[in-house]
């Protein structure tokens, strides 16, 4: 095997998290070459936990265990900077706090990006709808189901927008994935026509 | 040793953090039947570390080791309900996440009171000074020296707050330490005369 068929085939897991203290969401896939798929989606509730510590015990928790079952190379995170007020943005905070050390502990890089990103680099629209993003991710990454909640499909959007703002080293060049636009143009097969 | 001998020499570590995303103060006392001393107190600068994530990171890799280190029973955080804005607020609440994660991992209760209630249950004034604390601190631990730095006193004051929070089992008796009224009628040869 060459050099850049060692690099094409380098498997590179990213862990997507939407934070929030009602519904947080989490999205892992896979990235080999120029392959994209789907590893698991999915939502916690911790606003169905009374007591405070309780709920940071389950994201703590919940995010410890992907990153134990998958070993993820990346954590990338979606992070709002404004909210409605104080005390949520301090719920908030804590919330994205205890995930971010979970992902500390074992050592992965954690990334950040703003709502607005996220949106604009999987649709081209950085004010899309919750629902275009799923419904290009389907696409992306090759998947009917609704998994029911946004929430599990916002975070994967940020799992696939950290993939997209990676520089990928294929074949000894240096490839800088912009977006969906470079996307599309070099996975035209993805896209479904009419679309 | 009988029952009541054992309960008094039942050592209790209490770790106390004044959280900040400047300077985060900490605090560790042992509680020993009715004795309280002083096993070390500082604090870390956050503040002085351009990167968010080596911010956090500072933060968590600095708890869990004192966490290692003392091997407290519980953690007592300082913990503000309002602040100044939404921004402030969500990075106080990653510093405080990162901070309670730390316990979390080892196991350890965590324990939040409010700023006000730390002053009351420290000098019987919600409204104290920092100064005042910090006197009141060096009387019931029996230290001289000035850490340089509220933030170290503050943390201080929360894992006190906390051991006069709890219920102290003695001699087959339930005593609840209510705060330093109760520990001034209970220790009387720790409060210096003219004060």
């Amino acid at each position: 095997m060459n050099k850049s068929m060692e690099l094409q085939n380098k498997t590179n897991i990213i862990l997507g998290i939407d934070p929030g203290t009602i519904i947080m969401g989490y999205g892992l896939i896979k990235v080999q070459g120029t392959k994209i798929s789907l590893l698991e989606m999915g939502v916690l509730q911790p606003g169905k936990v009374k007591d405070s510590y309780k709920k940071l015990q389950l994201i703590f928790n919940t995010v410890s265990g992907l990153i134990t079952k998958y070993q993820p190379d990346t954590f990338a995170i979606e992070a709002p900077f404004f909210g409605k007020n104080v005390q949520s943005m301090l719920k908030l905070g804590r919330a994205q706090g205890v995930a971010i050390a979970a992902a500390m502990r074992h050592g992965i890089t954690v990334t950040e990006y703003l709502p607005k990103k996220v949106k604009q680099s999987i649709t081209g629209n950085g004010n899309a709808s919750k629902e275009q993003v799923m419904k290009m991710l389907q696409q992306i990454l090759a998947f009917t189901e609704d998994p029911g909640h946004f929430d599990a499909t916002d975070a994967l959007a940020v799992a696939v927008c950290h993939h997209f703002q990676q520089k990928t080293v294929l074949g000894g060049t240096t490839e800088k994935v912009a977006g969906w636009k470079d996307f599309m143009a070099k996975h035209p097969h993805k896209i479904k026509a009419g679309r």
